[in-house]
């Protein structure tokens, strides 16, 4: 097992493209020979610290992004729809509580990370998909009761929240993209002789099989296998 | 010959994402059922009017560029290779005259446009391929000539450049270029029933192929073709 090439995905539930990424690396875990670690990081302290402005604040690139999620979503297939108030959403609530809140479900799992893949996408449904909210604790109890938690474990998880362990290690994952050169999300670090590869986007999946030595086959690869 | 679709490919040869874009659709000008419009205009004239900042000055995007661009070099088969001093060559020189001179050569071209076809290529070739200049006269009547262009073209073309109908056409056009939504550059804008569809960047080629009815073959669409 120990030739299984290592993939970092570092994303924020805040970023829609972000969403796309991890639902195709989820697909293709099980079909190339990857380890995908799962990064939930900060997307507010990589703009910060990389000096980089989201693309929304530019008014045409947002309008773009308004007619380029929706054919993205298609292709993707992954139910994504813009928030009523984007901007309310995006840059006035943000996602620091709900970056806090899956560092903590990480934290707390033991033996893989099912439980934070599956909060992870509750909390990307919701934002971009349900038009709710992330950023109450009674959403974050939500979203993380759908992805089959216990009231129990969503009250630990809460409050292990806001602990200073939870929030350093949220900045210390942050400060790892940085450090891998992120200037937004998703970031994909492809961990290969030769040393780490980074892949910004959702738009460089041949690239990143070429990379690893895989093959893409799409944005459905289980779906794409069936029909060789 | 009615029913061939328009596809507008909006560009600059300071632009290394522009070259792939343009080398893309010229290859599949023969492929897909469409009419391709080389749109020659200025991207810092883009990036004003749309208040966007070019990628390269946040420091991490550019060190992705320098790791992105030969990956892209190397799938799309572009000999694309950074210039030596890039913020000289992009920001200080730029492309005005390059630009200017384009549009001339577009201006003057009757029955299609081999000519700005094969110098843009040789502009782009200068720039992003041996590390040559692309703002003096003599840069541009060698681009010309490689074209090949006579010497006689060449002296009218660089009259012309300067003369303010050519001002005022790449001005018009980088106008219709922000009328379309553009933030940077490449843009492509396919005319397809129910108006007209933009495409940002050289990574939305499967996106389009849907678009317009037609198969994404991958970068080099003959030799696909030929497997078949």
């Amino acid at each position: 097992m120990s030739s299984k090439k290592v993939v970092e995905l570092f994303y924020d539930v805040v970023s829609p493209y972000s969403w796309l990424g991890f639902e195709v690396l989820c697909r293709y875990r099980n079909v190339w020979n990857i380890e995908l670690k799962l990064r939930p990081a900060f997307l507010g302290g990589v703009m910060q610290g990389s000096g980089n402005k989201p693309p929304g604040l530019v008014p045409n690139k947002f309008q773009y992004m308004t007619k380029d999620l929706p054919l993205l979503s298609q292709y993707f297939e992954i139910p994504l729809k813009f928030p009523s108030d984007p901007f309310e959403a995006i840059f006035k609530k943000g996602s620091l509580s709900a970056m806090r809140f899956l560092t903590a479900v990480q934290e707390r799992e033991k033996g893989g990370d099912k439980q934070l893949e599956q909060v992870s996408r509750e909390l990307w449904r919701r934002i971009w998909s349900e038009d709710k909210d992330i950023t109450e604790p009674s959403s974050l109890s939500e979203a993380a009761k759908k992805a089959g938690l216990s009231d129990s474990d969503v009250k630990e998880l809460l409050q292990l929240s806001s602990s200073k362990e939870i929030k350093n290690k949220l900045k210390s994952t942050t400060q790892d993209a940085l450090d891998f050169g992120a200037f937004g999300f998703p970031l994909c670090v492809c961990h290969v002789d030769g040393g780490p590869q980074m892949f910004f986007g959702s738009d460089r999946f041949e690239l990143m099989a070429n990379c690893i030595g895989e093959k893409w086959l799409g944005p459905q690869p289980e779906k794409s296998a069936a029909k060789l």
